[in-house]
């Protein structure tokens, strides 16, 4: 066994932005299984990731609304589409410091670059397989939760 | 066992910026024994890492300067800063797209915060103890080499 490299941090936020309540599912269970202690924030449309991060609509009250540590983030969603998302995530200063990491069944290159444009963090194609899937799930939460560094301001509560 | 998402790909090309002789070895060897085939070009200044990315200099032939696949990034550096190679990678249309990960010993917020404000894709702190280190650089490389998708135009040898 080597060492935890998380032992004694606070339990980290990750806000996962996913239209398929099966795909949801499947990812807050096997995040939830994996080392890193965690809260999964879930929500269903690109409107509802963008009120949450700004404190607007349904989550105008701040102290509600943890900073995430990591943004789980579909490309095809209802209201407002994932890279447009992507885009106001990162050119909002206060916001541009979360990891997002776009996880999606589209491996379509015009996607895969647009992303990369806006400064996605990482871009992963969701696998078909389940093991595989849970497998991803498993390595994606450890690194990003274990190994990245996170800045300072991402543990502060908004 | 799990399926390995590798099957099949070409060998990726990992650039290390890394100016400590120890660390370089170390980061090799590590990421060598992991599951994905690659290659690995070691440079150990700012300057030669951007003379390989820009074809100038040593490196004024593209065709032996393959463009990378992922780009490990020390921040301490002779001749030209970490931070400076990393600004000048994500302000080039032509290389942005490329995941950059800093590797660096320094866990100052002013270079965290720095180094997401310049699009970093990922920050790591090295683990001073060896089987951590030894276990980042499997799961680092398997995460970015494996999991991560890669734009199409890192594909092309330049």
């Amino acid at each position: 066994m080597t060492p935890n490299p998380l032992a004694g941090r606070e339990p980290l936020l990750v806000l996962l932005v996913e239209d398929n309540e099966d795909h949801a599912e499947l990812i807050k269970r096997s995040l939830a299984e994996n080392r890193v202690e965690k809260r999964i924030i879930w929500v269903d449309n690109g409107e509802k990731a963008l009120h949450y991060l700004l404190h607007q609509g349904e989550y105008h009250d701040p102290s509600t609304n943890q900073r995430p540590n990591l943004i789980l983030l579909d490309l095809r969603l209802p209201r407002i589409d994932g890279l447009e998302v992507l885009r106001t995530i990162k050119g909002n200063p206060e916001l541009q410091q979360i990891p997002v990491v776009i996880l999606t069944s589209s491996a379509a290159e015009t996607d895969i670059a647009k992303a990369y444009e806006f400064h996605a963090n990482s871009y992963i194609v969701k696998p078909v397989d389940f093991l595989k899937f849970t497998r991803l799930m498993d390595d994606l939460g450890f690194y990003w939760l274990g190994w990245n560094q996170q800045p300072n301001c991402l543990n502060d509560t908004r």
